[in-house]
């Protein structure tokens, strides 16, 4: 089933303890859908500027990603985010944030686009999340994404926001200060109660936690030795979970903890390179093999 | 088959954010023999001064904890440790230390200690550690546990301990100090190349991973909301992995990861309340109802 996504477009200027890189691909939706291309059909939704390479747009074309409702701004730049990871390659510092188009942007959906069963609302203000869901006709599973900036400036925007989703996605440091609770199952369990029917909390390089009315798990990362650079961990675990729920239409209990598995997997290959690098280099075999191997490593 | 644990018997005082004990029954010995009387018959061997209580000493008989080997040191005081716990129940501050009559603890192993089959080394000195494992004949498996201090002030004891044992159970911190590498895959792969057959990385709240040659794989820990004390709680996974193993008489690969969920489990109990307290409380049943749910949670 086609899933769409809207979020963030960004050039990442990226350095790790002994690399760097400027200006590469990236942003939320853009992870997101590379990520969830592997199981299915998708739709981006976002916002870039005149100086947008129009070969990146040719890349996500290529994996079947639909860039219909891709907006270039005359004269406007793209949203540009400078980041410096410690040396445990798990905690960062952001150096520069520049929004330039993303600062204004609101998201209009093409009108087929409206109509897509699956909707993942990438990382974004609560207000513009709301907008997009409001254009939307009946979609089937809606799951949203949050930072903290948003639990600081517009938080009564996201509780409104909280009520009207199906699941939200969201890193543990987030989930403790959206509760103010340091036990993350405690925590897990206050955001559920805020108003979606399943949360998952992300733990970076510990895994993710999943949280529904009757189910309480955690799921570890899959143990890599090349963490490379972890920037969209979040949001490619996000679409390889989404990615394959589109895919199975289904998002029951079962579904749901395959799709966190398909996840962690697909995370896992994201952190090995910088970009897209590692992506573009698999291909869904390579994922389907990580995915057996990993149920394996939790079999016993 | 027995299973021989040489290390420390303490009294702990603990503050947790909301809470404190003073003097309570805990070590790592203790914690770790309480855990595997849940499998097996255990073995004591450690020191403790003439304030110890004797109740503290019928608690572990009537667990099926042998305590011959508890040396009883006339004029001399037990070891102490106080403790603080930040609010994230993880970290913790050592407040004070007095090692009092461990500081000269020469373990000596009762005549048919010496044959135990399985025998846990817990954190201590090197050089005392490797003066037990000279008394021993023929064990089938020796584990051992270390710290930062040994890592420090003794890693040429260290090195050479790391050559004699089967197997080796250390923090994640720990891992880290003693490879120098801030990637937790490659300090795991790292450890085994100094010696032991397998490495078990202890990451508190975030679970455990195991590496061998043939397997790396890592365990999430249980998601409890109810963490009120976790003193013990890597001594307790200890103690429920060796005990598992002793009870089955296996240390193949598959009784290794079962050994691995069954001290997951154990641990999480251990950490519900101070010292020993929820560990008294519970029996085998509680213990393999939470491990066939913890399969379960990891089961897709």
């Amino acid at each position: 089933m086609p899933l769409l996504v809207v979020g963030s477009i960004a050039l990442d200027s990226v350095h790790t303890p002994t690399e760097a890189r400027e200006d590469v691909l990236g942003g939320s939706a853009v992870y997101f859908s590379y990520a969830a291309s592997y199981f299915t059909g998708v739709k981006l939704v976002g916002v870039v500027g005149e100086d947008w390479p129009a070969a990146h747009t040719e890349l996500l074309q290529a994996r079947n990603v639909d860039t219909k409702g891709l907006e270039i701004v005359k004269g406007g730049e793209t949203f540009r985010w400078t980041g410096k990871y410690q040396s445990n390659m798990n905690d960062r510092d952001t150096l520069e944030v520049h929004l330039n188009v993303l600062e204004d942007f609101s998201p209009t959906l093409p009108e087929d686009f409206c109509r897509s069963p699956f909707l993942f609302l990438a990382n974004g203000a609560p207000s513009t999340q709301m907008k997009v869901l409001q254009q939307m006709t009946g979609p089937k599973l809606v799951v949203a994404d949050t930072m903290d900036l948003w639990i600081e400036i517009a938080r009564d925007d996201l509780e409104a926001m909280l009520k009207k989703v199906d699941g939200l996605v969201l890193n543990d440091s987030e989930a403790k200060k959206l509760t103010e609770d340091e036990n993350l199952v405690r925590a897990g369990r206050k955001v559920l109660e805020m108003g979606p029917k399943f949360v998952v909390l992300k733990k970076g390089e510990h895994g993710a936690m999943f949280f529904s009315e009757h189910e309480t798990y955690v799921m570890p990362a899959y143990p890599t030795e090349e963490v490379v650079d972890p920037t969209g961990a979040g949001d490619s675990f996000a679409g390889g979970m989404m990615g394959y729920l589109a895919e199975k239409n289904d998002f029951s209990p079962a579904a749901l903890k395959e799709a966190m598995a398909y996840g962690t997997v697909v995370a896992s290959f994201n952190v090995e390179d910088f970009s897209l690098e590692k992506m573009k280099k698999i291909e869904r075999a390579e994922v389907d093999a990580r995915f057996a191997e990993y149920r394996q490593m939790l079999s016993f």
